[in-house]
């Protein structure tokens, strides 16, 4: 990956990731979404690229992040958590603005409920990246930064 | 249309409208939410109705200013874009309030994805108009000012 | 909306509307089909269009009607009653004659049985106006005159 | 059944029975749809009531039919044969009109194709009588006659 | 309709139609099950046939009670009331016994709840009667006895 | 709660709830249907109201003793197990005797198979209590009571 | 293909084919039905056979038709176009003449709508060519002459 | 297969089981229910274990049954009819008692109507054998005898 | 029930409950949500447990509240409203915090459209009362202090 | 049909048409495999074409001959028979190769189970010519052949 | 069973069958596939019959094994594991051979993901046995032999 | 990432993917699937760890190299393609070989035909990386030899 100059990645966080590593360790793991946060940082200033991290458990303060960071960022990552499965909304926020985005889950969708089968975001994403844990947040990033 | 002795209008634009005529223009022109707001507001005014305006990309203050106008308004206009598909939220307030209401949309919902063809809150509406772009609302306050 | 010289308009109504206003006058008013007609005329003319009517319940003849009337309308206001749902023919003939078409409505279709909730012609339609008895009607004419 | 003066019946025969007893007698007797109708006219007489019989191959020609024996006719009896599955035409006629009206079929549609399992039709109708053959009519014009 | 020496009809009557007549007659009407057993084997009898009834709110019953009549009687008029609509066994009953059945009910099922517009029975049947409230048993008693 | 002098309660239990106690005690508790019964009738009386229980594996038997309380009790306290997902029958008894009736469950069925999310019964009920093992049916009780 | 003396074969063409060639040449070709039935007259003749060709927008007329050629012809081709998708009228007048027919469609059924994916008619077919404009009518006429 | 000291199984048969031989003998077969259990008995016999049969038409009077059994039998196996396809009482009756049972039928139900496609009651099976006739009863016997 | 020290009940109103009692008295009664926060405190204290109500109308600032109250709550009372049909978020919510939950509804859902018998929150939660107007709460109180 | 110079045909075959004619003669007929394809081969030749066959029971040998023949052949007759209705990789491949093709079936699927109603093959051919036996192979070719 | 001179057995394994008891023992047993065909065979040469195993991952390879061993097989047994629910090829070819088939299965797939409850392959058999291990291909051996 | 000594993995590329970069360049890129395979052996290589790839056109393939790679790989990257949404063989195949895989593809499937949103093989992957081309592997390889 070669230097990318003044690149802005916006990182967004969908309802409960506030809680990851705080709550069921067993089940999610230790990490925290603030050390996630800061290994995204790290990472992309590494890459040049500047970074920024926002998580809302509203779906409508999560439109209007991506209208807001629509005019900085050149790439998003999210993480639309529960609302994957219900946010029409969403969906139209990310086709309006227009920015490439990449969706990221932690865990497989595939193994969980019938419901979680359904990704109404997806169809405004570039790709998918899922089951890994907080590194499909890490591999998302790298997948952004060779985009440009 | 007779006059309308201190008829109030409420207009309400649901998630992403916000975005209308700074995004995309050569999808969903030119026109943006102040101008179709502003051209409301002068055509209830010529037919002596006040009119009030109000966009959320929140379900939840959606939900809060159609509690807030109904004290006010005898009749509602409402895009609910996006929450048309998924929020029975709306819906719920819409029959609560009991304001008569019209339901209008920008394109021809029938001609978009499958889930689309999908509306939750038309069951509490008296009507709906889609599919004409900015004059849908137009035509939509016409339908509100002959009612009474 | 400015003179629109020579724009010719036709309305074409499905099966059923002809006991219109005749029938049940508590449920659907006691408007007949012959007043919505004079009046879409008399509004029409006011603005310099010219219109003619057409009602029948074959959809054949329904079909055959649109072929003819293609040839001489620059718009046309249909409402398709029954047909809306079960007829992939008029469909057709709407999108083989490609004049731009206004679904018209009486009722609000969302309130009804759940068979009623398809439109088949829908999607050859440039918008649909829907729930608001008779002035369905004359907010399509107005829709369909602000197109020229 | 006592007696019923000026007792009018009209009998609607859907499409392709007009074809009855002159083909496939093997599968639908040699019963004709005239010895049928000549059947239940002299049943009727019998009575003291009128009858008059219909067949149309055309969903609008019915139509028509039942909105002009609706001012005559104190019941209907209609076999909609195909148009049972597929026509809101009908349902919303015999609905407008509001005369009484018996659903006929002379099969036990529950043992033939599953789109046949679906009948528009009955939600218009008082009942159904189905799977006599020619016999089914003789008895829905006693339930007919029963009524009044 | 002739003499018809010996002919012996089974009446059966499914749950809850022990009722009749002495619940809710607002909506079901003062007609008790006792009633509608007396006139039917008056009927019967004036057309020189034997015909006995038989209720249970028990599937198991039903099927017990088919089995034994199935020695002595030649046709079966039976109202499967709720178990139209769940019972498999009272199906396989009918088709195991042979005997020609026509299936009887007060209302019109396809203006009810969409689980009562699936029929098992009806498979088994030579015919169905729905709509016309006590009147639909002595028109398949009619039926019956005109198959012979 | 004040007093309810001669208020007279039905308690009726579906199939299989016999053994609830006497078998898979670590599953379902090793609390028995008669200490339930003792608990529901000592609540009771102390309300000074009286109780009945029942509890059958049929359908038919379970169909007929509703039509049997019915003459004696104010209200019904349903469990129907099984039977919820499954009878119409029941569903039907329920709402011809028209005793007002809450429904019973041990278990949170949300949590259970799909053919267990369904439930015929509920619809013949004033609400539903569900999740609290054998707490389930005293508080149906109190909820009983406090109709009175 | 052998010497076929006095086969009279029947085209029949459903609703709107008669604008082919006449609208949307970019999309439907410059062939009028007018001349695909000359050069199937011409194919006929040379074959030795007769040929009629017969076109509707109406239901009603399709099956009268169906009844009428049923006595002079000895197979049927026919497009039954949007009536494919709707029409179990002309499923049954098929299915009672029992005059061999060929289901003919002009485009590949299987790239467009998902409604477009039923045949009510193809039941009733020997068998079906669709995806070669004007040439599936040609390849049909041979199946036919093959026939005999 | 080693011999098998106090083993006791339990056979149950579900609905219209009993007719087997007596009725449409060139259907099922002119063997008896009586024969196969006397073959049952035998069979179990000559391995050294102890065997009951039990026939009955009541899903409760089945439950019921299978709680009885529950205290004797080491293996249970069953044939629940046309109740495999509808009782979830039975289904939960088998889970409750925990005896292992082994499902039973006669034909090869995946070539038979839809609905008996499904199976509530193999859920609770160890294993399923379908469609030897009354072999399928002997096979299942080999299958139990040989889990001991 | 016995003294509970220090048990600290949440419970959580969802979108237009805050109308409740001001709006159509006739359909939803006269009592207001404020009156029944002071009806459950007040229980809640003499029982020597402390309890704090929250409405909203927002899915978001319900998942923020589920998320607060978890640190301070032993057991959570909410009626998700309109949210229970359409909320992946606070399903997901209430499972991440692993408080026990009851779910509260003051209508019995299984009467109303068929969008309302599906609820994601129900898979969260311990149990369900639904159905009893208020009292559904003071009910669910109940069976929350019973637990501890 | 002009002189079509070094036009290549590729004939492809899908599973169990290897055995036609060999086996079920009464069904299939006696015309087997080889005789299709030596007929085809005279036609193609007839015409100044060259024609290869190829048949396969495998799905991966099917999607290798697509391959392998894409570069030689102008145009592909397939018969997928029971991969119709199960092989995406087929449909891929085809879609792959860009080769214009045209399916074939013996029979009409239409009148067939209903998994055979599917195909996916179809959406990445120019038509479908099904029902005429080894006919439908020879009308295929004469339609690739009008092609150049 | 009697002496069966030259009967011939075929039994045939679907994919991943070979892994048997080499992989995950926990879960299948430590029984091998070629254990299994030991086994089988010993029993076969007990009863006088020959008996010959094959096993493979390619649904063309079964398709072409189906097709060669017709010639000298009575009767096959197949397992064809998870070609079962997807595979139209292997259901056509056992159809196409009308070797007497059975099908096995290891385990109880009504207990397993929804979609394996489905089978294509059993349409074509004389019956199933499924669940009981490496035995369900004994006792489907015994009932092959029971045949002849 | 450190060192990983002796790390194996193994690269499975399903039906088509062979044509890859050599046909419809403009849609696929123009790198083929020996580039992709030779990068990414030199990133393995460069992390220390050792890398084969397979390509293959047949299920039954593809399955004998899950089962024959399962001995030396510790990771499996697999792309499915056809075979994601058709194969349970496969998934099969994965499970029981227990070797930790990532599903792979090229596009993201959310935004094209509905049969391609759903994947039998997910189920027994770790996680899934879609839509990012060529690049796609790339991650998940990253993905692979991060997990050790």
């Amino acid at each position: 990956m070669s230097h990318v100059p003044s690149l802005h990645v916006a990182v967004i966080h969908g309802p409960n990731l506030n809680l990851l590593g705080t709550r069921e360790p067993s089940v999610y793991g230790t990490v925290t979404l603030a050390e996630i946060d800061r290994e995204l940082l790290a990472r992309a200033t590494k890459h040049g690229a500047t970074l920024e991290s926002f998580q809302s458990n509203s779906e409508g303060a999560l439109v209007d992040h991506i209208h807001a960071v629509a005019a900085r960022a050149k790439v998003i990552l999210i993480n639309p958590a529960a609302y994957t499965h219900t946010s029409v909304a969403i969906l139209d926020a990310l086709k309006a603005v227009g920015v490439p985005t990449i969706e990221v889950h932690l865990s497989n969708l595939s193994q969980r409920e019938s419901f979680r089968q359904t990704s109404y975001t997806a169809a405004a994403c570039v790709g998918t990246i899922a089951g890994f844990g907080a590194r499909s947040y890490y591999l998302a990033l790298d997948a952004a930064l060779a985009m440009f």
